[in-house]
């Protein structure tokens, strides 16, 4: 976990690309049901996260979505995509492309800057 | 096109599941390169498209996108999801997971009156 407050917590996903997900502390199924609180702050670090992994990694593009089919309980994804990563231009989710071979600045780095820019 | 204004305009995604795209007027790649005028204007149509296929479909699921990958050009996907359609759990990006057999009400009549909701 690299942040939390009293409305969301942010998780890193473990990938060959910059990925976060964005959780509501309660557990709602879907984004129509936040409170505006709650929609405000997702929006703020979607924001704040975007900026922050295009300015660090010079990502190509940036992916945001929030799906829920397996897991009813609402987070959205956040990800740096480049045009040598695996999928692109594909979402993640969507059939590979090629052998990743991205070389990027330092993860670690990046997330716990990110965790004090929120 | 289901609905347009200053800011943003709507077109629908011919598919199995109900499905439209939310494009900015304006050509910017990021959502972060948004005004917060067309920021709220995009949140606002998210919420009121997933509460009225919620209630029109009885979705079981929304999902909700953002990557502009093909076409650098901020637009977000906003889909009902069924656990009979050919995709779920699977993002509509992922793998085919059955041959579906849906049956809907009209699309017709709730585009038309999505239209009118915005």
């Amino acid at each position: 976990m690299i942040f939390e407050n009293d409305l969301v917590f942010i998780e890193i996903e473990p990938s060959e690309i910059p990925w976060v997900k964005v959780f509501t502390r309660r557990e709602i199924k879907e984004f129509s049901e936040c409170t505006t609180e709650e929609k405000l702050e997702i929006f703020r670090i979607i924001d704040i996260v975007e900026k922050q992994m295009i300015s660090y990694f010079k990502a190509d593009k940036i992916n945001i979505a929030s799906f829920g089919n397996m897991l009813p309980h609402v987070h959205w994804h956040i990800m740096a995509r480049f045009k040598q990563d695996s999928h692109f231009p594909e979402p993640m989710w969507g059939q590979k492309q090629r052998q990743s071979n991205l070389t990027l600045p330092n993860f670690e780095v990046f997330f716990k800057e990110l965790g004090g820019c929120l």
